[in-house]
């Protein structure tokens, strides 16, 4: 952030009077460029007894599976977020059932929440998706999954579906390294 | 956003080549910068059977009672921000239970999570805070609340409590008149 988006003059990584932390801040105008973390919502779609999961068409892990899912927009609710990215990526329609998890990445910025979610009709890749396929347990492709919040997910689904009562997960995962003991 | 924050040079309001939604793009070096919504964190602290409000310091609803509570910082796990809000706004340590309330008001691109948490120790107002209190039931300042997701919060609180069972809410708020009715 080398400019500021209000005069654009050059800004200064420092921290603001009255404040704690650094800030990119304007040189000329002093306004404060606050930078936050991201939400990102998606959901776990099921039907009948199986999984839906999608291929990614683009990077970063191109040709892994994932939830539909992606970034919290402007006004939008993560319910909203979460069946728009259902739309988007598996032109699947869903009715949401209740929030199942929630992983708080500190490392790289990023809260996610993800919905456990039922297929309503049908559904094909969308725009950034090369695939879309409905996975039995079995069958689910754990050596190609796109990301680690997506196989601590299915694992903690699978278990609560075994003992016949799904709770809300939350996952605090301050570091890369926290992924091998959880 | 009149800048781009990599070049300086002017943005426009425009829907990205391969999106669907307006962002501000950089006329020259074409750089998309997104915005996303804010999750504010914080705590509803417990001390024996009292809970704690601070009343506000600052504008907005300067004079007012609060949640310890204050936007996610980068690099932070909710749990992280609840806690820094609470020691920060009432000087106050606290032990997190669990992820009680979440609130998406759409309208203000806000994300609200509030922890229930138990007081360890004292407390005292913090740089933005006039007061922080300990309430019990009847002593709460309904009318003298901040905003209507502690009023929201603390009536749940209090009906679970008598219920003897505290399980997570969440509230889709998509405006300002969807308060009258939850």
């Amino acid at each position: 952030m080398n400019f500021c988006v209000k005069c654009g003059a050059n800004t200064v990584y420092k921290v603001p009077p009255g404040d704690n932390q650094q800030r990119f801040v304007c040189r000329l105008c002093g306004h404060i460029h606050y930078e936050n973390p991201k939400i990102v919502c998606g959901c776990l779609v099921r039907s009948n007894d199986q999984v839906l999961l999608c291929k990614r068409g683009i990077e970063p892990r191109k040709d892994r599976w994932t939830f539909p899912a992606g970034f919290l927009e402007r006004h939008e609710s993560t319910l909203e977020g979460a069946k728009r990215e259902t739309r988007e990526e598996a032109c699947a329609d869903v009715e949401l059932d209740m929030l199942y998890a929630q992983f708080d990445l500190a490392y790289i910025s990023q809260i996610y929440q993800f919905y456990l979610a039922d297929l309503i009709g049908s559904y094909a890749p969308g725009d950034e998706t090369l695939d879309v396929r409905l996975f039995d347990e079995k069958s689910i492709p754990w050596e190609q999954l796109a990301f680690p919040v997506i196989r601590k997910s299915l694992e903690s689904y699978f278990s609560d579906r075994d003992r016949g009562r799904f709770t809300f997960r939350h996952f605090e995962i301050p570091n890369r390294a926290s992924w091998t003991s959880i």
